[in-house]
């Protein structure tokens, strides 16, 4: 297929008259679909219920160590659940909290103690002057909320197919104000790229100059496969344990994404020392979390495999769902040069990259038609994206059939978007 | 009865000798009872399960606006829940916040984002000097915790039984470092004292130094009485909008003593300005709390009627715990003229006055014998009781023979002390 820049005149002014000519027509529709966040369907919703409803059998609302779990306690946790993101993230049980229905609000309370309190023993953030952040960008505009929120200066390096810019990422942390950094290791939101083992090991070999530096690893989708083979990720704590870095890295996951977004439960896996700083925080913020809640996940999910069942299910929800907008862009957009993306293997996102200094052109013609993405600029700190190109697609909640619509609106918009900056370049 | 500093030496003596006597079989019992916590006893939970099992009846998981509940979305609660809160706290329903399963955690993130962020457009208490706070005493050892974690100096304003020592605390309010006064204002914790209407009114009337002066409000035995006749506290909102004060107010409770108090839900009630500003922050902190145990709750208490009946079946249950404890302080200690409390009409806890300078030893003798108390100094900030007095009894736990049983130790305990005291004086 031809580049739309080796187009001529006349073969733009066509391209352009039937790209506006279909997007009139689906104007015509008004449509009004919401594709701007991750959120899982009401069909996985529901296929979550069965598996919950059908396995949780809970009488005594004991735990197994015979905790009554309505009752106050169990700061860290109930045994089972802990063993359950044990197995899940590689560590040892001692390393784990189970928290609340939201890793977020653990992500954001660490980021908080480190503010108010310091962490690793050096002085609290907040009394350190231009502490900064590095933003893996695109990247998730939540984490990028709780550094904002707390004046924290996002410094922005670029993501590629292997993971965060590492020469980049190396020369910065040689300034000890740099505290930490945001990291989607996994299924990245929202390009889906994952780490690779070169990647990770770079990470995990840094020896910062901030001796309070810490990664947030939020691994959000670390079995959120949409294939049976999936992405592979070296586990951080493995290989920061060769040199002695576990103290830098922070992991989280929940089960947002595997059983409700707004009632499953939450996890972080820290070093002893962390773990330690942690808890004492916690032990003033929260005399326990929900380990009712806890014991009906860890009676569902006695173990990682019972997790993968479920997610295997949501797997074939969502497919059909990615491949329905990959399909389309690659119909639509694919040969022409005027936009990019990757077919992602997991995670909740595409990540679409248009003509540079065009997304929120594209992101208006969107709107203007019914459809609602994810705002754009928010894949990056501020939601300001410096060369206005990223779009992300979440592709989870809407129905196939409004998807193939959204998909081709998108494209759509992009093509005019595409026309009118080769006509006025 | 003769008090005891009216006994002769002899009298004395054999007082001491009669009290070391029966502490002495105690001991030999090998006892093990803790009586340490506010915990509600397994009894309670079950008649609180068998409560909301029987009325559970959530077949869609949607709240009645039509909202899946599973899913993230509604960060300030379901329509139900907010509205079950308003009515009990007597507020509008835009001026309530659901949270999640403690409201403690509430308290401790809003005096986080005071410490960070600031509050009412002030500068964050981080970047003020000597930030003060009023410790109402004896009062909750978890408000104290609170400020202690954030280096909030907390300055000691002894309670009665109309509430704080208002005279002081209208003159420390004059001090602009003075940010805030944590209060339990009905059935305080520990001396179940309920604040009267005039203690209620000059503090809606006050105006203190400090504009972004924050009075944590922590109804948490609002309706937590043990007796049909209860103690009426005046409605701190109602108070405040005569003198426009709202804002120096924010309220918390929660289920926890209600249904279950590792699972159950939270709530805050404050002024159109700090709902602004509290939502503002936990935008930043959460998606959304787990909604479906707000709906579960909604579901079982339509209305703040429904939560009186299950409070009067929790009253049944603590009410003969309350009186066994009481009843043996009147029989062992009444007239001595060597320790005195107050008979609380709701909440959890006896607190009991002993001699200046002898709580601790109280304290020993009774871990010594097996019955662990709460830490004695653990009702003052810092674990400091200047005066080294009192000792806060929690009898909600232990079975009614339990009690008895520590009871009586507790009295022994206290006569051995006192006739330690007075033979060395």
């Amino acid at each position: 297929m031809k580049k739309l820049c080796d187009f001529t005149k006349e073969e733009i002014a066509a391209f352009r008259d039937e790209a506006r000519r279909r997007y009139d027509k689906i104007c015509s529709r008004s449509l009004k679909i919401d594709m701007s966040r991750g959120k899982p369907s009401p069909q996985q919703l529901d296929m979550a219920q069965e598996v919950f409803d059908g396995a949780c059998k809970i009488t005594n609302y004991k735990s197994k160590s015979g905790f009554d779990c309505r009752n106050y306690g169990l700061l860290t946790g109930i045994d089972e659940a802990k063993e359950l993101f044990a197995e899940l993230l590689g560590v040892d049980v001692k390393n784990v909290i189970v928290g609340g229905n939201a890793s977020l609000e653990l992500m954001f309370s660490f980021i908080s103690q480190c503010v108010t309190k310091g962490i690793g023993g050096c002085e609290p953030w907040c009394r350190q002057d231009g502490v900064k952040f590095i933003a893996v960008v695109p990247g998730y505009d939540r984490h990028f909320g709780i550094a904002e929120y707390f004046g924290i200066e996002m410094v922005n390096v670029p993501i590629n197919e292997n993971g965060p810019d590492m020469d980049m990422v190396e020369e910065l942390v040689k300034d000890p104000a740099v505290k930490g950094m945001f990291c989607v290791p996994k299924y990245s939101n929202p390009d889906g790229y994952t780490y690779s083992a070169e990647t990770v090991e770079r990470l995990a070999k840094m020896k910062p100059a901030a001796k309070d530096f810490r990664v947030i690893w939020d691994n959000a989708y670390i079995i959120h496969d949409l294939y049976d083979e999936s992405d592979e990720l070296l586990n951080i704590f493995d290989e920061a344990k060769k040199y002695g870095t576990e103290d830098n890295f922070i992991e989280f996951c929940s089960t947002s994404k595997i059983t409700f977004p707004g009632a499953g439960i939450s996890a972080l896996a820290a070093s002893d020392n962390n773990i330690k700083e942690i808890t004492a925080r916690l032990s003033m913020q929260i005399i326990s979390y929900d380990k009712m809640n806890q014991l009906r996940h860890a009676a569902v999910f006695p173990d990682v495999q019972s997790l993968k069942n479920i997610m295997k299910k949501h797997g074939d929800i969502l497919r059909p769902k990615f491949e329905a907008v990959l399909d389309t862009l690659e119909r639509e957009l694919g040969g022409l040069g005027i936009a990019s993306w990757h077919k992602p293997m997991g995670g909740y996102f595409i990540s679409l990259n248009v003509e540079t200094g065009s997304a929120k052109y594209v992101g208006e013609l969107c709107k203007n038609a019914g459809l609602t993405l994810t705002g754009v600029g928010a894949t990056f700190p501020y939601k300001n994206d410096p060369e206005d190109k990223n779009i992300r697609i979440a592709p989870s909640y809407p129905s196939v059939d409004e998807l193939k619509t959204s998909a081709e609106l998108l494209c759509i918009a992009v093509k005019l978007a595409a026309a009118k900056a080769v006509s006025e370049s």
